[in-house]
């Protein structure tokens, strides 16, 4: 049984803690929010046993194996580092931290004291991710020559929340693309060149980025984000021999589709009635059980990596917080 | 009556013959090829009156109204000047020359010959992209944002054919390419900056090039094209109030769906049972009814200024033909 705590119980903690109530032998034990009352309520609607005034408290909890730490991207890295040297293992929710200096210190940290740690990287361990690699390892679709991906929503104009809000660490990149680069990165690994441009709004956030990125086997990822318009939110896969296509909006997919050629097609289904941050749940849990400080299906290095190329596309845009 | 000839008659005059076919007051009269047989073969099946075995006989004619250029992209140039200076019409296959040095050359000629010049670029004409730009017009999407379009399809590997041969200006950016930068051009003018990346294949051509173009105005293009898979072919318009989506293969289409952002969406559909080219064949004959010297449709410094865009897509993935 894996007791958790949430730190920063926010909108995302919300739809995390209704799908932990799916996951067997895991519960949630306490939550920590800068204000005690709305603490006091997220434990009351999800029977967490502690509630608490401040992330600092979380640690005295005493029973805790794990924390889900869903503060703003802002706060990742401290609070991460407040939980490893209490010696506690951590979920951190994307991005990592605000970029790569950041996240080597918080995996030198969790290396030297032994503690798990692992970026809440939600999307790669979607039963719609597991198939379109079984699928390309499979030799289904021949050699893989090139990835898209997107993720655009119409985010509301709100200065006060993180969205458009650079001192929180705003911006589409960030927030979105990060995705569309994840899922370059888990099909073609690091890119030989990235190009990259943004148009920033008036709070100097990158409000919409499109990436193109090129590799040394010959592959190429074409990516882009934006807070401005509902874009497809479809992820795909051009093989030799087919194309997957991950359903809108793939990041979160219940499905996929592999067209061939000459037509035909198949899909993949995966019903769930859940927001689909039980398999995150379930890989910690899994390692946890297991002894491994850190997930192989998302390695530390995977998360170092992936900021890399966080840090390498702010680089091109020109964005810096 | 538009009395027309044909120089090349490859796969794509077979179907602008077949369009031509619909338009009343048009007639195919000639044809010429380098191949005899091949002109009076293409003569005989669209009921064509003269067959020639060279491009120079066609100039000849004497009984020509406007010429249909459909040569290779490597031939426009020259068989453009030629036609200019025996004062016949010219419509000229996209994209309209090898470079903006030559698209200038073809269009002094023309204006000091004071002959009609047209860039075919039968997109521009399409009953979906006038439609586009009058609900752009209207103001039923707002403020545009950006703009995404794609163009990909799996050429086959040929390399006796243009599309992976380098001396016959192959690559995905002139063929297929120019249909993406086009959609970004018509919505968006100039760039105030391109990037691009592409991969280029054993022949050198660029097979998947990808393009993120941003504006003065504080807009983007997020573009790209390939010959290595069948991509979506779908073009967008974001506005602040909806969005424009022309179906795939949207630089052919037959519809379009406007989405706004409550849920809702119209789509207004143009069946046809033709190709799609009497569209420009009416806009020609149009043009030389009204004594148009080019079209008010898609001007010459329209077909300058998507040339430009080429050119500098092409400077920035080191393309040189």
């Amino acid at each position: 049984m894996t007791r958790w705590g949430i730190l920063a119980p926010g909108r995302i903690a919300h739809k995390f803690a209704q799908d932990l109530l799916h996951v067997p032998d895991a519960k949630l034990v306490a939550v920590a929010s800068r204000d005690l009352i709305r603490a006091q309520e997220f434990a009351h609607q999800y029977g967490a046993t502690y509630a608490y005034g401040s992330y600092e408290e979380l640690l005295s909890c005493g029973e805790l194996d794990a924390v889900y730490i869903a503060s703003p991207h802002i706060g990742h890295y401290e609070h991460t580092l407040m939980c490893l040297r209490a010696g506690i293992a951590v979920l951190c929710e994307k991005p990592f931290a605000m970029n790569a200096t950041q996240v080597a210190e918080m995996i030198d940290l969790a290396r030297q004291k032994q503690v798990f740690l692992m970026e809440a990287l939600w999307s790669r361990y979607m039963p719609t991710t597991l198939k379109a690699l079984e699928i390309i390892e499979s030799g289904a679709i021949g050699k893989v020559l090139g990835v898209k991906a997107d993720f655009g929503f119409k985010a509301p104009y709100d200065v006060t929340k993180r969205t458009f809000n650079k001192s929180l660490g705003g911006g589409a990149l960030l927030d979105i693309g990060i995705y569309p680069l994840f899922w370059s990165y888990l099909i073609l690994g690091k890119p030989s060149q990235i190009k990259a441009q943004s148009v920033f709004g008036e709070t100097s956030v990158d409000e919409s980025t499109g990436m193109t990125l090129t590799y040394p086997g010959g592959t190429f990822a074409f990516l882009d984000c934006t807070f401005m318009a509902a874009t497809r939110c479809e992820a795909y896969v051009y093989g030799e021999k087919g194309t997957i296509c991950v359903h809108s909006r793939w990041h979160e997919s219940k499905a996929l589709t592999v067209e061939y050629p000459d037509g035909t097609s198949e899909t993949h289904t995966f019903d769930r009635s859940t927001w689909g941050y039980q398999y995150e749940i379930e890989e910690v849990n899994a390692c946890l059980k297991d002894n491994q400080l850190e997930s192989k299906l998302w390695s530390l290095d995977d998360s170092i990596n992936l900021m890399d190329l966080l840090d390498s596309v702010r680089h091109e845009i020109g964005l810096v917080y």
